[in-house]
């Protein structure tokens, strides 16, 4: 992978990073696509309507169904689902711990029981990274151990204690890998550990940002605490980890939690907000959220948004998409989905505009004033 | 509505259709609207991957939500749907009779109870038209007193007889309605019954084409009868409706079905087959039905037919559709339909050349013959 910083303004940054499959210019929001299709949509809709330069599947998903050998066995997620893009594919611990039954970490791995029929499954920092190999996505997320918010000081030291040591496996057995003939295009990243514990989150920082990896991600945010809290937390990581690798923050967020993690140095998100929230009824747009369920909207012949250009707002009308969503009529799943990831991509490239024209400060006060207004 | 025969083979037509949005080419199948959207497909979809000529509308349906005349308010169905081409609506009678609650057949019209709240409507001739109105359909559908066989003859009888006086009904207050200047450029369609009975049905065929319709449909098929029950209703039925205008088999069906009804005479037809089969695993080939969730398909990199060059078997495997099927993956819905549907409306493609070229014998025969060879 080739980084490069392109322009800075104050900390946020503007980067280019290159993959074997595609250049991704920072800051940059990853649509997911969890099993293998952006929900609602599929690669030609990537393409024609959002030409995302990178998303993200879910290896915990794509392990179990269809399996990682069968995506292997069709190319890949890029000979599978034809996005013919960079894919970042996580390590599959935290669906683990979220979605399956009788999770059990030990000092090899994590051992828990498939969502899905309840067949006993076992990761390790090796495995889940053999699984990415089958998978071929151009970033992979190594093993890490995750805490349950509250918990112990002597449970979160434990924990990042533990993700210290799975990461050495990690890029160990990588690099070897790598030495071997397999995963030569493919990237590896570290995940900073420690809550929002200012001194858990520096030696976090500091064991992981020592070893060989190709970029990092500050996880373990966004699971509750207040936005003030993650700000702070993000801002203090940022300070150890290297300048010149990727620095992504995993599963953030909101429009505002975007704009203001850029503004404290992070240069990639993901996050199942602007997807989940579109079917959920909840429209993103220039002056905040919209619910278009509304009574307001029956008649309504507006777009969703008079400032967006999408695809759905040069198209539709509120009034058309009120009743699809009352009707649960599937075309609406995909129309929502489109005009929320458009939001979001459009909102990166314009905080990257912004950096690039030292106008960082700027974009961010007018991003809020829009918001005090209502159309 | 201009109507030309351009060629005939056997009782097999290929017509002309010009309404005012859309010339049709027969024989022609129309994809389901229900509620204003092809279920999983937008009008973009329609234009860019399918290309149909026309569409159908449910007028229960959107009678009820968003209500006719919110769709009046925004342009009527064009309008709304920004679908540009012609739709037909129905009556509303089939699907008050078959998703209402207590109906209640009066000689002035039907008394039913909304699926959505219960609320208490009443549907005369001549109201279904005003709700057509508000619509803005290319074609509109009369109410017809629907019979659930098995039957009396009594009741049967009854039926026709109410059929006809409420065409009559729907005709004079049409006609006077134009002069008055409402749906001027919107077509009026009357509806055959009388079962499978031949006495029956060549009653209603008389009594209905003596009167100003600008198009006829044989209703009351494809409800449990045998195909070739359905096949020899629709043979004697079309001896007694006129060549120069229209004919519209309701609610059919399957491949086989359009083949056979298309050799005798029929020009239009709609059905939810190719979309309701889609969403459930069903896909239409040359070479007969598959089910997509099989799995033999589970590492099949083929497409879903060889022989077919939508997008869907342009782009994607029969492994990656089982996959999201299996997951229940939203985009499964919209990439299914559009081949399905893309099958349907090549099918009547093909029978218009074969049609125009004096071959359907032959082409029919080879219809049948890929059937008996499994791919």
């Amino acid at each position: 992978m080739h980084f490069r910083i392109d322009a800075q303004d104050g900390k946020a940054r503007a980067c280019t990073l290159t993959t074997a499959h595609s250049t991704i210019q920072t800051p940059v929001f990853m649509p997911v696509g969890t099993v293998g299709s952006v929900k609602a949509l599929d690669a030609l809709d990537l393409q024609s309507h959002l030409d995302p330069s990178i998303i993200l599947g879910n290896t915990y998903h794509l392990y179990l169904r269809p399996g990682d050998e069968v995506v292997a066995e069709l190319g890949g997620l890029h000979g599978f689902t034809k996005f013919p893009r960079s894919f970042l594919t996580d390590s599959g611990g935290f669906q683990a711990f979220s979605l399956s039954d009788n999770v059990k970490i030990e000092e090899d791995g994590i051992t828990f029981r498939s969502h899905l029929d309840g067949s006993p499954h076992h990761f390790t920092p090796q495995k889940v990274l053999d699984i990415q190999y089958n998978l071929g996505s151009d970033i992979m997320m190594i093993l890490d151990d995750l805490v349950a918010l509250p918990a112990t000081h002597q449970r979160i030291r434990e924990s990042i204690e533990r993700t210290t040591r799975w990461a050495e496996r990690s890029i160990e057995y990588h690099r070897r890998k790598q030495e071997e003939g397999v995963g030569t295009e493919q990237n590896i990243f570290a995940i900073i550990q420690g809550g929002t514990d200012p001194a858990f989150r520096k030696i976090s920082a500091e064991e992981l940002c020592a070893l060989d990896f190709d970029g990092f991600a500050i996880g373990g945010l966004s699971v509750g605490e207040a936005s003030q809290e993650m700000y702070d937390t993000v801002e203090w990581t940022t300070t150890f980890m290297p300048k010149d690798k990727p620095r992504y923050l995993m599963g953030v967020g909101t429009p505002e939690d975007l704009v203001e993690n850029v503004e404290r140095g992070v240069d990639m998100f993901d996050c199942v907000m602007p997807t989940r929230n579109a079917r959920n009824g909840t429209l993103f747009t220039s002056f905040g959220k919209i619910t278009i369920k509304g009574a307001r909207f029956t008649t309504d012949e507006g777009p969703i948004d008079p400032a967006c250009d999408c695809m759905v707002c040069r198209t539709y009308s509120r009034a058309y998409l009120r009743h699809l969503f009352r009707a649960k009529e599937l075309t609406y799943f995909r129309l929502a989905t489109i005009h929320n990831l458009y939001y979001y991509l459009q909102l990166m490239k314009e905080m990257r505009a912004a950096i690039h024209e030292g106008r960082f400060g700027e974009f961010k006060r007018e991003f809020y004033r829009k918001r005090l207004q209502q159309s």
